[in-house]
């Protein structure tokens, strides 16, 4: 038996501050890190959607992963993202996590080319490859289905391959497709499979089938709401506090989401260079951010701490 | 003045050989390289679409390209494809590309995040810091436009707004919509910039246009008889020599259009290994390669010389 390090709760894509030259900044990604986990985050996601991840360069992301564990984070709570288009890219991404430590990695399918050139056969072959050349049986995979992004995502009938052919390595998905009845379906149809719906607006729903918790984006700035639902899922007041959290995350992703989540924390930190995104994102302004934090502190009781 | 490098006539986006341990090839690669030189191309665009070059990981593409250029080939007609997601992973290929005196690069817009969050403005900034990062007088640009795969493209005003900003830099595009009308707005929208369209069908028509002639993938199969419509463009058999060229287009693209290619050159170069290609790809039967090459030696006259 091997000491199982499945992932629960609520883990947070960790946004990416990049100082005013655009490089990547150290010293608050940590900050940021210790304020998410203060703040009730059960885990850390590094390298998501969220995180601009797939702006950073393969150095980049392997350095950033080394700072952040150098704080003193437990690596067996941290699950960074390491899928990308090409297999040695991935393989050399997911080695280093493993290799420091990390309790899964989240794997983005390749996705440059696209169906129908591209079969479940052929990412089922991508996968395996990646698998054996990484060769660690500490390995553990999360996928990460998120097709509007993507555009490439796994079927049921893919899982349910890769769970067959690695079964103590590819242990959970991360399901961002927006679709109650995909998610749905792969926690029912896989039993025991840690699956985690990528939106907060499907933590209540998704508890009650059998999920293992969220990977969600506001996370990063509602991370004490989001958490408080998790804790009290069975409790009388859960769906008054997923009514809650919903609301939240819809007034937030009426904007581009990751732009105004860090324009958001500009204004809480009071510091200007969290509104740096790389490109090819826009920052959003300060003034945008500052109405919103008003409208969530009015209207749903949101108040963001600052770090 | 600068010495003026620009690419024209029949360019291939040179097919990536794997050995059957899935690493690339170079032994084939320089083989193919010269084969595809001999039969009539003016140039090499390693590392496109067709090159699975996002199959490839950034030190393959570093290393193939070396392995390349030390065969002995012109370097100022090689335009490498160089752009990734990440600006420091598209401007260390550049950078690579540049110093081994590279005529041109052949770059796509960062493909993972997409409209509406990803913006002109910011696919400008992308741009930009690539070439300010790279800051090197020697680099020269083509913009890789082929929306049907990365789904990012680029706009006729971002076009606009780059080559005013770095009129010396960004001196071309490809373009792999398949649209006609896209290919001859930017023609005659941009007298001076070098126009490849992506698809040897649209040869003769940018050609009388002021069209630079084409970088494609069939020009790894095909090189002589596009090369033959290139050279005789304004001659009386110029239609029925696009008339050939486009039917031999129609029906290898009728499948996958790399899995083919590269089962074709297999059965000619009695060479299996040509056939592997990297997932997510799925490999080709030689047998439907022999029947598509059968049906192209009689209806099109179009007969595959060994390499």
């Amino acid at each position: 038996m091997t000491t199982e390090t499945r992932f629960k709760g609520v883990i947070s894509p960790m946004l990416t501050p990049f100082g005013d030259d655009n490089n990547p900044d150290l010293p608050r990604y940590r900050e940021h890190a210790a304020w998410l986990l203060r703040e009730g985050c059960t885990g850390l996601a590094p390298f998501g959607t969220t995180s601009e991840a797939n702006s950073l360069g393969l150095d980049e992301r392997m350095s950033l992963l080394e700072g952040l564990l150098e704080s003193g984070i437990d690596p067996q709570i941290v699950m960074p993202g390491t899928g990308c288009c090409a297999i040695p890219d991935t393989a050399r991404l997911t080695e280093h996590a493993v290799r420091l430590g990390c309790g899964g990695v989240l794997m983005l399918p390749p996705f440059y080319y696209k169906a129908p050139v591209v079969s479940d056969d052929g990412l089922f072959r991508h996968f395996a490859e990646v698998i054996e050349r990484v060769g660690d049986a500490r390995l553990r995979i999360y996928l990460y289905h998120i097709p509007p992004v993507a555009q490439v995502g796994f079927s049921l009938d893919l899982i349910g391959r890769l769970i067959e052919a690695y079964p103590e390595t590819v242990v959970g998905l991360k399901d961002s497709s927006g679709d109650w009845n995909n998610i749905k379906s792969i926690i029912q149809g896989f039993p025991g499979f840690t699956v985690f719906p990528g939106s907060e607006i499907f933590l209540l729903d998704g508890l009650r089938l059998g999920g293992a918790g969220t990977i969600t984006a506001p996370a990063n700035v509602n991370p004490g709401a989001i958490r408080r639902l998790y804790d009290n899922w069975q409790s009388a007041e859960a769906e008054e506090l997923q009514a809650g959290v919903t609301a939240t995350r819809k007034a937030i992703q009426a904007y581009p989401i990751v732009p105004i989540m860090k324009a958001m924390l500009a204004v809480t930190r009071s510091d200007p260079v969290w509104r740096n995104v790389r490109p090819p994102f826009s920052p959003m302004d300060e003034a945008t951010a500052r109405k919103l934090l008003d409208e969530l502190a009015e209207s749903h009781g949101m108040t963001l701490e600052p770090a």
